[in-house]
C-alpha cells in the first residue's frame, strides 16, 4: 500500500494516540472585498461559509442556509474532505467560535470577546486590545482543554490569506506573493494593495513590535486566537498540529513574536495542493519565520475522481479549509488506504448532490 | 497508603486512561423560592452559583462578582474540592451551559437552546419542546466530544434535587423524601409541596409516558441536557461517570425511559456525605430506577480540617457539586493519598480566603 503523504522539511512528524480536533472559525469583512475570496458564491455569501462549513461538518447538512459552501463556480467546500476524514478517524472534535458572521446552528464555543473583523483597509480590524482578550480566552480554553494531549487545530475564516499575510508583513516578514488562495489565480495585487491600505490608515510600519497592536490594526480574530489556545495546550505539556496552509504561518509568526518555543511541538500538516502551488510558497514563509516546525502534507490524488467538482483540487481550486489538509493527512498516517478513502470522498460528493449541493446561493 | 473510596453496590467500576471532565450548569427559578437552596448566601443569589463556580473552577477566582458561591452560613461551594482534584488529575474539561442565568466569563458551549428553567410550581418548567431541544444539542456534542472516550459528568444548578424529585416522580419513581440536599436539614416537605403545585398546574398525572413532556412541565434544562449527552457518547462507544448525587438518579431516570442501554457504560461516582445521609437515599433510588448502574464514592474525611468550613461537610452541609464527588473518587483511584489531597484542599480554602471569601453577598 502506497503512503499518500510527504513530509517537506525533514523536521519529525510524530501523532500519538487520538488526537482532538479543533476547528476555529471567523469572519473577517475583509473577505467581501471584491476578487479577495473564493470562499462562497458571492463576496457577501462569504460571510455565512464559517458557519455553513461547521454546520456541515457536525451534522452533515447546512443548517443556517439551504447549501453547502461552494465556489462562484460551484466547488465544494474543503469540509467535504474533513468530514469524510474525521468520520474515518473518529476522533473528537470541537468547534470554537472568534467571531463567525452567523452564529452556528451547532454546539460551540464562543470566545467571550468574540467579534467579525473589520475590514482591514481601515486600519482598524478590531477594536483596541481587543486581540488580547481573545488571545487570553483563547489560552484558557487551551489550558482546559489540551491537558497532555495531541491537538489538530483547522480553521474556517474567508479572507484568511489576506489577514494573515497582513499579520506576517507588519511582523516584519515577506509575506506579498506567498500566501495562497483559494482561487486557481491568486489575486496577489489585490491582497497587496488591501494591506497597504491597512498600513497606512493604522499609521503602521513595519516590522512593528507589539503583536497585539499589529493584529488590532491589520489583523483579525482568528490567528490571535489559534495562536492562544496553542499557547495554553503548549504550556500543560501538549503537542499541536496546525492543519491549515500558508494561513498557519501568521500564527507561527504570532507565536514567535512572543517568544513562545515551538520547536518539537507545533507542526503543519496540510496539502501537496497548497504546499506544491506554484503561485504561492509555504515552505519559504516557514523557512523564514520557523524553520523547527515541520511541515507534512497529504498527497491525495482526486485528479481520476469522476466528478469536476473534485477533479478541481488538482486545478488548484479550493486547495485547503476547514483542516481537510491535516485530517487526511492523518488519515493516511494512521494507515488508511487512500484508493478507499477517496470512494468515501466521492460518496459524500453523491450524497451532497442529492441533498441539493446545485442550489448555490447562499444568500 | 488507605484507600478512600468506596464501592456500594458491588458493581464493577472501571476507569481507563485519562478521561474527559464536563461540567454541564443551569438555573431554575425554583431554586429562588426561599428555602429551597442553600447554594448561594440568599435565595435570589443562588441564580449566580452556576456561572461563579464555573469562573472559579477555570481560572481560580470568581470573575462575575467578588465572591465565590457559599452558603447563607458561609461555607464554600464543593467547586474547591473539585478544583483540587482536577488539577491534581490534569485531565481535561470542558463547561456546558445549558442555561445560567449568568452567562460565565470563561469559555464555554451554550447549547443553542440554553434557557434559564422557570419555577416549576407553575406547571411550565420550560417552553413546550425545548426539552427535546436541549437533549438533541446536547446528543449532538456528545458525539462530537466522547468518541470512545471516558467521559466524567458535573453540574452546578442550585434547585436540582427538587426538579430531579420532580422529574423522578412523574416518570413514576418515588422520590420524596429521598432526594438530598445542600443543608443539614432537608427541606422534604416544601419540595414535595413545590413538586405537586407543579403536578396540579401542569395537569400532570404520574406516571406520565412522555419524557419531554414531563421535563417540559416540571424539569429543568440541566438534567435534560445531561441526558442528551450521555446518549451521544454511548453510541460512540464512550464509558460516562455521573459524578452527582441524588440528582443524577433523574438522568437515569430519563435515560431508562428513553430505553438506553446503560449497563457497563454508566456509574454514578458522588460523596460519602451523599450515600450515607440518613435524609435521602441514593441507593434506593438506584436500586428502583437503574440496579445495573455502579454507585462508588470517596469518603475522604474533612473532619480533622482546621477550618470550620471544611468541617462543615462532615456535618451535612453541601456534600456534594460541580463534580466533587466524582472528581475526589477519581483521584482516590488513581492512587492519590488522601492526606496530600486534604492539604491542598486547605491550602486551596486559606487562599480563597485571602482573596475574600468573606465578602458574601453576591449580589
Amino acid at each position: 500500500m502506497a503512503s499518500w503523504f510527504k513530509v517537506y522539511n525533514g523536521v519529525v512528524f510524530e501523532v500519538k494516540g487520538s488526537p482532538l480536533f479543533l476547528i476555529f472559525i471567523a469572519s473577517t469583512m475583509t473577505s467581501t472585498i471584491p476578487g479577495i475570496s473564493v470562499a462562497g458564491p458571492t463576496p457577501e455569501a462569504t460571510l455565512f461559509t464559517p458557519a455553513l462549513d461547521v454546520e456541515y461538518l457536525v451534522t452533515g447538512r447546512p443548517l443556517s442556509s439551504n447549501s453547502i459552501p461552494v465556489t462562484p463556480t460551484g466547488i465544494p467546500t474543503p469540509a467535504l474532505l474533513s468530514r469524510v476524514a474525521l468520520n474515518l478517524l473518529g476522533i473528537p472534535f470541537l468547534v470554537v467560535d472568534a467571531g463567525s458572521y452567523v452564529k452556528p446552528k451547532v454546539p460551540h464555543v464562543r470566545l467571550p470577546s468574540a467579534i467579525v473583523g473589520g475590514d482591514i483597509r481601515s486600519g482598524r480590524a478590531l477594536p483596541r486590545g481587543r486581540s488580547r482578550e481573545l488571545f487570553e480566552e483563547s489560552m484558557t480554553l487551551g489550558l482546559m482543554l489540551a491537558r497532555n494531549t495531541n491537538v489538530v487545530i483547522g480553521e474556517s475564516m474567508p479572507g484568511g490569506t489576506t489577514t494573515a499575510m497582513a499579520i506576517m508583513e507588519a511582523l516584519g516578514y515577506s509575506a506579498r506573493g506567498r500566501v495562497s488562495s483559494a482561487s486557481p489565480v491568486n489575486p496577489h495585487e489585490l491582497k497587496v494593495r488591501v494591506v497597504e491600505e491597512g498600513f497606512r490608515n493604522a499609521g503602521l510600519k513595519p516590522p512593528a513590535g507589539d503583536v497585539f497592536e499589529v493584529v488590532d490594526a491589520v489583523g483579525d480574530p482568528l490567528h490571535i486566537s489559534i495562536a492562544g489556545f496553542v499557547v495554553g495546550a503548549l504550556r500543560n505539556n501538549s503537542r499541536v498540529i496546525l492543519a491549515g496552509g500558508t494561513q498557519m504561518c501568521s500564527v507561527l509568526a504570532i507565536l514567535k513574536r512572543l517568544n513562545v518555543r515551538v520547536e518539537g511541538a507545533v507542526s503543519i500538516a496540510t496539502t501537496r495542493w497548497i504546499v506544491e502551488d506554484k503561485q504561492s510558497d509555504i515552505r519559504g514563509l516557514l523557512a523564514d519565520i520557523a524553520p523547527e516546525v515541520g511541515l507534512i502534507a497529504t498527497t491525495i490524488d482526486l485528479g481520476k475522481s469522476k466528478y469536476d467538482g473534485l477533479r478541481a483540487y488538482e486545478q488548484g481550486y479550493v486547495k485547503e479549509g476547514v483542516g481537510a489538509g491535516g485530517l487526511l493527512t492523518l488519515a493516511a498516517l494512521k494507515g488508511y488506504d487512500e484508493g478507499e478513502v477517496l470512494k468515501l470522498i466521492e460518496e459524500e460528493y453523491e450524497r451532497l448532490m442529492r441533498i441539493g449541493l446545485s442550489r448555490q446561493s447562499v444568500l
